[in-house]
């Protein structure tokens, strides 16, 4: 028996295993403990914890003053549906580009509500082509909106959404941005980025609990969006003209999310805001890639496109490689991957976001060697290659 | 001073003020603890609690095996949206009843999804009159669906759902219903009462916390509601299949309150279902409104049609009875109430749901009392019969 296998099992500050995963993910002992409260949700005291968390994202985002952060009950793709219904009017064409799952979903979104979609798709591994891009929108004058994703998710790439909107900003086209699981640990700046709406949500990298979204839209751009939405509850325009105007929510918001929000928003700048949140990623995303590369694991990007989020690994094709019981055994000793594939490649996912560093990398590590030895999985470097 | 005013602070088992209000609510120590954990949404952990919470929803309304529920993230409004949208379809004609604001929210939301509504609306002290209901069915062929609200939160108001369901069954209708404020707390039978659809959420009488609605569905009618959605993420249809297909949500959902909300459903059958809750909140109303009565006040509905779920009461006419001085002076001594009306009538709102009863309604009559004396109003009965 090796040493790796001894290893005990781990869990979070409250007892659970750890979540590997690209959200929801490990939250803070004291993020979770803010719930153990009940609120009016039209008390003054909730509403001001909720306009509190509300301004500080927008600054996160270079975009106080300007931008106005807009929330949306539900989750990511509630805020992503609302964002792109409300922004996109119905006689507007929206260019799509494409490198994964949440790029097509984006899709599907406005296919439903009949907008106008040019799509550019791009392999799940590959960066949409700026050259291309740009000869799209020259030659394309309908188009009204830009939609990108900033790290999509399915496989971990990231995506160039500087200079896709700055070419945006060329063409005079209204830049719209998918953030989700990238908001607060990697850069974002509305103003530079020529950004009009940006979507993410709660339990993501600013690592509160599921259960709410949010759009940061520059005001007078959404300002221009009255009507345009399809439904009631995903306009933004109403949204934001009730809040701004009564300090409430048109419905009931999830107030122990908010709270949550609220608190893991204080220990987001506690820990130094993008720039600490972000190096303790890529610590967390170098440490993983390094060992699982010793292990004989191959990730499926290379490092240059990898952003530190989430890593997707080739599949091994070593028979006795069964995931489910890879999957299994890992969640025995404490942790939780990714148990589902979206990319195209046989592959599976290990996320490095969430209230976890150096020490819990490294016992996911041994954890992942100490099930290899169980399974009789060895040379994996030779197959993966 | 009189002994009321002496009266101490009262705060909930967690220390917080008691939310008489129609939710969120005051909910349990147990509820909310449960929510200090984290898991993963797709781990087999969390699926099995929500299958069970999702099973039991169905159970409540006697709808097992033919009634599926299909959860939506967000409020309670979302599930209304998902329910309207998805049932009615493109050309289809909804006969909305309206007496409340909930009643004309629904109207909004169908017509925002351009789907034509032929509306019958009394006062809001008024329930429908069932014979001018079977008038208008009788007459108009092109109805499709009937929307009734369960008990209209505006006012408190219990409509007759049970004699609509049997006319909606008799014209061959598809009868959806709005019970947020009224589940678990108020009997329910989607067979009896030939309910398609009804929607209600995590936060009211199930005593969760807020951030999820459901609706349950005849199955065969969910079924044929395929492609009727005009959204992504408020389609029923979808959502359902996804969820039987996978056991999985199709976007992230608020894993948190579901865990709370499992846990809400286990102390809703341990205090014996409907016939346990229910009793103890009209005990609770019971309560309320003799106490209010016998401080002057005057409830504006008759008994015979006040569910027990919130009491509207008239504004007083005394020019010492400033409702926001009411509103401060309550929360000081430890109640929030309803911060503001949605009646046409002056009035204002107490809610006699949550995890409170009859020393937290007494509790909150002394309060009340003490509040009174403050601000020298005296003689109410006089002025607000």
């Amino acid at each position: 028996m090796t040493s790796s296998t001894d290893a005990t099992v781990a869990t979070s500050e409250t007892g659970d295993p750890l979540l590997l995963t690209p959200g929801p993910l490990t939250t803070s002992r004291t993020v979770k403990a803010a719930m153990v409260h009940d609120w009016g949700s039209r008390d003054a005291n909730f509403v001001e914890i909720n306009r509190s968390a509300l301004a500080r994202l927008a600054e996160i985002a270079n975009g106080a003053g300007d931008w106005v952060t807009v929330p949306m009950q539900g989750s990511g793709t509630f805020a992503v549906e609302a964002m792109l219904t409300s922004f996109v009017p119905a006689d507007g064409t929206a260019l799509v580009l494409i490198n994964g799952a949440y790029g097509k979903r984006a899709k599907r979104i406005l296919e439903i509500a009949r907008r106008e979609t040019l799509v550019y798709e791009t392999a799940e591994d590959t960066p949409p082509d700026l050259g291309e891009v740009e000869a799209i929108l020259a030659r394309t004058p309908s188009i009204t909106h830009v939609f990108a994703v900033h790290c999509e998710t399915t496989t971990g790439i990231l995506n160039p959404i500087a200079q896709l909107g700055a070419l945006a900003a060329k063409y005079g086209k209204s830049y719209l941005v998918d953030s989700m699981s990238a908001f607060g640990a990697l850069p974002l700046d509305v103003r530079s980025m020529h950004i009009d709406a940006v979507a993410a949500s709660s339990n993501k990298c600013i690592e509160g609990v599921p259960g709410l979204g949010f759009v940061i839209c520059r005001r007078e751009a959404l300002e221009r969006t009255k009507g345009n939405a399809t439904t009631l509850v995903l306009d933004l325009h109403d949204q934001c003209a009730n809040l701004e105007k009564t300090s409430q929510y048109r419905f009931t918001p999830p107030t122990h999310v908010i709270v949550a929000f609220h608190q893991a928003l204080e220990e987001f700048v506690a820990e130094g805001g993008v720039a600490g949140r972000g190096a303790r990623y890529r610590n967390n995303c170098r440490i993983l890639i390094e060992g699982m590369r010793a292990l004989g694991f191959r990730p499926l990007l290379p490092d240059a496109l990898q952003a530190p989020i989430i890593v997707t690994f080739h599949m091994p094709t070593d028979p006795r490689f069964v995931f489910q019981r890879f999957y299994d055994s890992l969640k025995q000793r404490g942790f939780v991957i990714y148990p589902g594939k979206l990319t195209v490649a046989e592959s599976f996912r290990i996320g490095c976001i969430g209230r976890i560093g150096e020490p819990e990398l490294r016992a996911a590590l041994a954890a992942i060697r100490a099930v290899l030895d169980e399974m009789g999985v060895t040379g994996l470097s030779a197959q993966t290659a």
